[in-house]
């Protein structure tokens, strides 16, 4: 089968956004066993759009058009596929009352545009995060679906409904196998070479790796849907054996804070933090996690030396010694602030995070202190590339905080 | 003029990558007036590739075409763009040196298929950065450009070479006028029909908005290089003056931490916060400001009740009377941390990040206080979509704490 994404939007055309919903559908699409041949991007201009949709409804048996439901004037995306596949425009009165709902409560004034919004073409698509229903047309031979632009809302419609319906829809038997496996703290490169060996024994399958902004994922994807899920379990098994040190966990949707606090609530644990160079990144990652609240109560951002002994009692005699750059103060953190709350866990986070250097300490070098009742008190250093941004430098020293963390606590 | 890239590669198709070489592109070109009318993705395919530019170079007068000049064998762009076009591959014997000295430099083994990387088309483009050669081929009433689809490569390429030619070559005498203006805290509908008029009398611009995580920006573009440059400010200044209360700043790289941060930098003002619900991420976000320690010396995350007792003395009654969300706590977060850190302004953020309700709020309610020296402590209620991610809600509570500070600094 042939498919083809048409994605809108003047903004992607000016450079101003990347298109990463293209990306998503791509990758979960693909899980389903179903590769898109190509993408196409255009602006909000209703005549592109709709002689773009003609033409491709006569070569591909998917079309996915994503971007411009909005309420505003600019957004003519569905009057526009309605003009290229010769169909008619509905109103869900369902969705319309629903979206005066949200706005009384918002307190917000409704205006006539807004009903845009619960306009579709065939059937309905629920988007559960956001006002724009999406749309799904059965147009003779092909199948035209229209979901709206913002990632959050595009990317649930995906998993939840476009995703189900698509693999009913063309009796898709048997999707390609992929995982997922992330790594943190051996360069890419190393990496690879290390599996090499490996991945030669498993020729059935390809192993290519990415560098994210806080791991390095390797992804393992089976060549053709006849491959043998047992052979993928054992080729992840042997990655897995091979950097153990360096294996943070798996699958597309994993996330580390989530797994450091699942782990402390597992053994009853609390934690805590004093940070300089990441400025509370850290507590505000495990706080992104739902239900931190069983594992957190709170903790400190020392930025400055007078902050430092204030909040969190570090002896003005450790920093004027050591520095504020050194083992020593990141260890009177992790102690001073897993006191001050009286928690089992406490983390101290200090380092250079540019661009100038500090105490001829050059960008991105970090010291992590973690202190743990019962147990002696932990330091590490990182040496993060100078030319990283101040952003990586602090996102990477909050990883590997919670790798230091995710390390102790599997013991 | 018409144009249109071409960006060829499986691993974009398969949502490895987002096409971050497509929004260089279009950025860069639009700054010398060039404007991108279609961006379309196919995979490394001969025959999808031939057709794709044979039917693109009748309908434009640019086909930028990247990706796909490695010295694999699939590697097929440039055999593709000679069959499409109807010329003939040639070889730099320059180029072809040059690679076999790299080769001896690096030790590696020199293979044959090396040499594809001297091929080009046309004219040569040089590559600083790499090993493959760019073309520029006039094709009767074309050009087509191929580049190679490494980001480090392909962006040197087009600012040292390409954009300076295209510039001369199409005689492009003018930039459009292009600025970004920052919003938050009205939504883009109503903030679209209340600019309606203002844009109304001024034709020669276009005028679009859409919603960033944390802002609406409104994007002002000349539709020609003829408009006017007062024109521009005058219709700026205008929109700008129609909406004051929300108003943020202007400019494509504006960030609103930067500017707070500047402000009280001005002021010889130092801040402060305790965060609940945003756990750290308002802090964390004056500290991605380089030079943030003039005017921040630390300060709490306050998750549990306990915590905003023990850390900044809130008294246990007014979280018991009012609620963890309520003005008055918010309030009295604010004063704690402000009289804790002895500064001149503090904040408070408490609320529900979701996904559950909390106290019988739903998620998206969210209180913020603001403590200064010498003022009356204000308060302000939020109200987001209760539809948003938990990282949504926390994110716009810190931009809205941001612009709580701003728009008191300002007066």
């Amino acid at each position: 089968m042939r498919s083809v994404i048409i994605s809108v939007g003047d903004e992607l055309l000016r450079g101003e956004i990347t298109n990463s919903n293209a990306s998503y559908i791509c990758q979960q699409l693909r899980k389903i066993g179903l590769n898109i041949q190509k993408v196409i991007t255009v602006g909000d201009d209703l005549t592109a759009i709709s002689e773009l949709v003609k033409a491709e409804i006569k070569n591909n048996d998917l079309v996915l058009v994503t971007g411009g439901l909005g309420p505003t004037a600019d957004d003519v995306t569905l009057t526009a596929v309605a003009a290229g596949t010769n169909s008619r425009l509905q109103t869900s009165m369902e969705q319309w009352k629903h979206i005066q709902t949200i706005f009384q409560q918002r307190q917000i004034q409704l205006r006539p545009e807004n009903k845009r919004q619960a306009q579709y073409l065939g059937q309905p698509v629920p988007n559960t995060n956001g006002l724009a229903l999406g749309s799904w047309l059965d147009n003779q031979h092909s199948v035209v679906i229209v979901l709206p632009g913002p990632p959050v809302e595009l990317q649930a419609m995906i998993d939840l409904e476009v995703s189900p319906r698509l693999k009913d829809y063309f009796h898709l038997q048997q999707s390609l196998l992929a995982q997922s496996l992330h790594f943190l703290g051996r360069p890419e490169s190393l990496l690879m070479t290390d599996l090499a060996p490996v991945c030669h024994d498993f020729p059935q399958f390809s192993v290519t790796s990415y560098v994210k902004p806080t791991d390095i994922t390797i992804r393992v994807v089976s060549k053709d849907e006849h491959a043998n899920p047992q052979m993928m379990d054992k080729l992840c098994a042997q990655i897995i054996a091979k950097e153990q040190p360096y294996y943070l966990g798996s699958g597309d949707h994993f996330d580390l804070a989530t797994t450091v606090v699942k782990l402390l609530k597992q053994r009853g644990n609390k934690i805590t933090a004093a940070e300089s160079l990441t400025g509370g990144m850290f507590q505000s990652t495990i706080c992104s996690v739902p239900g931190a609240s069983n594992v957190f109560d709170g903790g400190f951002v020392t930025y400055a030396a007078s902050a430092k002994e204030k909040l969190i009692g570090v002896p003005v005699d450790v920093v004027d010694q050591n520095g504020v750059v050194s083992a020593q103060t990141a260890a009177a953190m992790a102690e001073g602030c897993r006191r001050k709350m009286n928690v089992e866990v406490g983390l101290g986070f200090t380092g250079v995070a540019g661009p100038d250097a500090l105490e001829g300490h050059p960008a991105g070098t970090v010291w992590l202190g973690m202190s743990r009742a019962g147990h002696p008190t932990q330091t590490k250093q990182l040496r993060l590339p100078s030319n990283y941004s101040r952003q990586q430098i602090r996102q990477l020293a909050v990883q590997y905080g919670l790798q230091m963390v995710y390390t102790a606590l599997q013991k």
